[in-house]
C-alpha cells in the first residue's frame, strides 16, 4: 500500500473509533467526523467539524451500518444529526468510499452523485473474522445465564457455517459435549472431522430434550413450536441468526422457554478486535485496487 | 453407600439448594431448613420449620461458609435469622455433620456439644473441582471487561496451582497467548509441558507491559506498586486469590489500573455445578467412613 | 434405507475388506470376490469364487482405485488376476455400481455395457472424512522423522483446504506453533479465526528458514528451488499433495533436503476408519437414490 | 549463571550429543569424550581422546544412564570401551559432576574418590519435561499399530501422574474419547476438571471391553489375567511404566493380547527435545549452587 493515505472516518460506534485509531497508528492521516475522538484517548486523529476537506480524502470510511434511522448518518457517538445526503454531497464523483452494510437507499443516493460505496461488510474475510467475537460473545452469554459450567454442558449448535464452526470449536475447547446439527452431508462430515457429534436438521424434534444449551446460527426458523416444546425446561436458547432469526419467539414465550436473540455481537463484545477486522478488510480492498 | 440416607440440609445459597435437590434425586430423604425450596422447583424435598428431627439425621450438611455474621447460620435464602447455637443444640453428640469453611468459633461451639463438623471445603478434590467454575468465571469477567477477544489476547497467569492450571488451559483453548508465572522449577516445567510460555515470579517488573490481561491466583502480594506501574494502562487485572488477595489495591487505585477482585466464583458462576461438587465430596467422606 | 440389501464387494485392500465387514455388521448380505476374507476374521461374509451371482446384487462396490495396472481389477489381497472386463461383463445394464477414483477407461468400458459406475471418491463428504486419517498419518510421519517433539515445533502448513485444516488443527492441538500459508484472503481469515499465524503463498521464499516442518497440501509446485534453498537444513518436508505433488523433488535432492511424499495415507494409516468413511458415503448415495 | 563454563560431556547417545551441542551454542566451552561429534554436525565441540583435562572442568556430565553393562561408561556412540573407574579416577575430589539415573555401584565408586554425582534424572522438572516426548512417543506407537484413527478412538489411560496427564491431554486433543483410571479422589478430580471420564483402578475388570487402546503408566500390575481377559481382542495395550511394568506379560501372551512395553521413549522419540530438557535441568542445578 502507498503509505500516508489521507482517510476520513465518519460516524459510527466504538468500533469505528478504534478503526480510526488503528489507521492512524499505521501511519495514515486520519480525519474524523461525527465521531467523538475522546473515546480513544491518545489517538493521533484530526477531528473535523465540517465536511469541507472530505472530497480530498484518498478514502472515506462510512460506519457499519452506514445509515441510521431517518436518512441520517449512523453516528451514535455524536450529539448532533447529520443527514446522509450532507455527507454524500461532499464527495467527489469516483472517490473511494467504503461502508458497512450499505442499504439500497444510501447506495442509490451515492450513485446519483457518481459515487460507488464499496461494502466491506459483504466481504467474506470480514464475516469470517467476525465469527470469532460472535462466538466469544455467545460463550459469554452462556456463562452469564447458565447455572452450570460450560465444561460438561451438553450443547447443540444448529448450522455449521462460519459462526457455527467458531462456536462449536470454542465450546468444545472449554469441555462442553458439542453436537452439530446441519443439513448437508458435507457440513456434517466437517463437523465429524472436527470431532463433534452430529444430527440432521429437519429431524430435530424428539432429540432435543438432552441439551443444556442450544445455539442457532441459521437465519430460518429452525426452532418452531414442536422443537421448542421438546426442549428441557431449563435449556437456554441463544439465537445468533440475523433477521428474521431462527426461533418462533411467540411460541417460546408461550412455552416459557429462555431465548436470547443476540445480534451484532462483534461490535459489542470486542470493539477493538472488530475494528482490526474492518481495517484489514479495507486494506485488502485497497490492495485489490492497486493502492 | 447404604442407600436412603436421611439428610438434613441447612441454610446456604443457591448451591446449597441444588445440593439438596441432587441428594434427593439420588434417592435420599432430604429435609431442608432455613432454605427456600422454591428456588429448585420440582425437587422432592421435605422443608422443615423447626429443628426437632435434626438429631435423627444420618448426616447434617451446613452451608459454605457454615456461619454468617453475628453467630448466625449462613442462610441468605431465608427471611429469618437462626443462631448457629440453635442448630448445634439440636445435634446429638457424635452425629455426622458436614460444613464448608467452618470457622474456629463454630468449630469450638460444636465440639462443646460433642460434635465434630467435618469440613468438605478443606478437601482437595472439592478445591480441584471448584477450579473449573472459578476459571470459567474468570473468563466470563475477562470477556465482559475487555474490548478485545480472548483469542490472540496476551494473558499472564500468576501461579500454577489448581486455579492457575484450570485458567491457563481454558484461556489457551480459546486462542489466547498464555504465559504462566510461577516460582518453582517444577511448576514451570508443568506449564511448559502444557505448552505455555513461562516467567519467574519475583522477576515480573519490567516484563509486564506486554499483557492485555493479568490473572493472579497466588494469595500473596504479587502485584505491588512496581509491578502495577509496569502494566500497560489498558491491561485488566483479575485477582482470584483469597484474602488478602495478591494486589496492592491502594497502589492500583492511585495508578488508575483496572483491577477486579473476584472471590467465591463457583457459587456465583455455576451454582448447580458447584452443588454437584459438594455432593461428590460428601459422598467420598461418607464412603471413607464406611457408609 | 431398505434393510438387507444384497451387496457384492470386489477386490481392494484392507480398507475394502473392512468395508465388507462393516456392511455385514449393519445387517446386509455381503458377497466378496477377489478379496481374502481372512483379513477380517469373524466377519459374516459370503466369499464367491465366480461372478455368477453378481448381476443379482442390489449394489456392487468396486475398490479404490477401481482398476489396477493392465486393465485388471485392483485386488492386492487376491492371488489371482481378474480383468476388469470380466467383472463388467457380469453386471446387468442399469445395475447400481459404486467405485473409487474410476479412471476414464474403466468408466467407458462400463458405459459400453450400459452401466454407470458412481464414484464415491468424488464425493465431498468422503474427501472431508479422509482428511482426518491423512492428517494423523502426517503427524505419525513427523513424529517418526523429527528428533524434536511436535510440541513447540514450528510448523508451516501450505494450503488451507480440507487436509490443511485437519493438519493445522491437530498440530496445533499437540502444541506446535502453526503457521498457515494460503492464497486467498478468505482462507487466511479462516486460519486466523482458528488461531494460527498466516503467510501468503507466493511470498514464501525468505521466510522459510524458521520452520522445523513444512507440510504441503497444494497440488501445484509450492516448493521450488528458491523455497527449498531457503529452508533450514534440518527442516523436514512432508508433501501430502496428490500428483504431481507440490515439491521440486529434483531440486530437493540436489540441495539435500529431507522430503517425504506421502500419498493415500487413509488406507494405510487407518484402514478401518477409512472403510467406515466409504460405507457412510455409499449409504448417502443410496439414500439420495431413494434406497 | 557465570558464562563460559568449561564442560566435559562424556559418553551417551544422541540425546547426550545434542546436550553437548546445545551447551556449546549457549556459549560454553564443551569437551566431549567417548561421544562421536559427527552426529551433531556443525557443533563447536572439542572432542578429546584422553581424559587428561577432565579434572579442570567446571562441570562434568555423565550420560543417562551413567553406567552401561559391566562397569563401563554408557557410550553407545563410541566404538571403544571405557571403564567407569577410568573416568572417576580423573575427577578431582569435590568436582561438580552430573549424571543420569546413577546406580548405587557407580555412586559408591565416585564417593570413594570424594565425588558426589548429582543425579539430574531424579529432578522433578526433568521428569515433567520428559512426559511430553513420552506421551508423543505413545501416540506415535498407537498411530502405527491401530487400524483406526486416534480421533474417536476409545482410550483408557491408567494412572494420572506426569505421563498420564501428558498422554490424556494429547489423546484428547486429537479427538479420542479419553477415560482416566486412578486411585485417589484427588487424581480423579483433576481428570474430571480436565474434561475426561473417570474410573477407579482396582475396579477395572468388567469395564474394559469397550476400549480400543489402553495405556498404562503405573509401575505396578494394573492389568493382570482378569483385566486382560476382559479386553476386546482388537484392543492394543501400551505399557509406559518403568520396570517391572504394569502388565502380566505371560497372561497377555496366553490370551493373545497385543501389548507393547515402551521404555525410555524421550531419548528415542525426540533426542533433541530430551537434550534440551537435560540442559535446562543442569542449569537449574548450577543455579541452585550459585553458579
Amino acid at each position: 500500500m502507498k503509505y500516508e493515505l489521507n482517510f476520513w472516518v465518519l460516524g459510527g460506534d466504538l468500533r469505528q473509533a478504534h478503526l480510526a485509531r488503528l489507521l492512524a497508528e499505521d501511519g495514515h492521516r486520519v480525519h474524523t467526523f461525527a465521531l467523538d475522538p475522546s473515546v480513544v484517548p491518545g489517538a493521533q486523529l484530526s477531528p473535523e467539524a465540517v465536511l469541507d476537506g472530505l472530497s480530498q480524502a484518498d478514502a472515506a470510511v462510512l460506519p457499519l451500518p452506514a445509515a441510521g434511522a431517518g436518512g441520517l448518518l449512523n453516528a451514535p457517538l455524536f450529539a448532533g444529526e447529520v443527514p446522509m445526503t450532507a455527507v454524500l454531497d461532499c464527495l467527489s464523483p469516483g472517490q473511494l468510499v467504503f461502508g458497512g452494510r450499505v442499504d439500497p437507499v444510501t447506495d442509490a443516493l451515492a450513485r446519483e452523485r457518481g459515487v460507488v460505496i464499496q461494502d466491506y461488510f459483504a466481504r467474506e474475510e470480514l464475516a469470517i473474522a467476525n465469527s470469532v467475537p460472535t462466538a466469544e460473545g455467545c460463550i459469554q452469554l452462556a456463562m452469564e445465564q447458565l447455572p452450570i459450567t460450560i465444561q460438561d454442558a451438553r450443547v447443540l449448535i444448529i448450522g455449521y457455517g462460519r459462526v457455527g464452526r467458531a462456536a462449536a470449536q470454542r465450546f468444545g475447547a472449554l469441555g462442553a459435549r458439542v453436537t452439530v446439527a446441519a443439513r448437508r452431508y458435507e457440513q456434517l462430515a466437517w463437523a465429524r472431522a472436527s470431532g463433534f457429534g452430529t444430527e440432521h436438521t429437519g429431524q430435530l424434534a424428539g432429540w432435543l430434550c438432552g441439551y443444556d444449551l442450544v445455539v442457532n446460527t441459521v437465519p430460518a426458523q429452525m426452532l418452531g413450536e414442536a422443537e421448542l416444546a421438546d426442549l428441557h425446561p431449563d435449556c437456554l436458547v441463544i439465537d445468533l441468526a440475523s433477521k428474521p432469526g431462527g426461533v418462533d419467539f411467540q411460541a417460546a414465550k408461550r412455552l416459557g422457554r429462555s431465548v436470547i436473540w443476540a445480534l451484532s455481537l462483534p461490535g459489542k463484545a470486542a470493539p477493538v478486535t472488530a475494528g482490526v477486522a474492518v481495517k484489514l478488510t479495507i486494506y485488502h480492498m485497497l490492495h485489490e485496487q492497486g493502492l
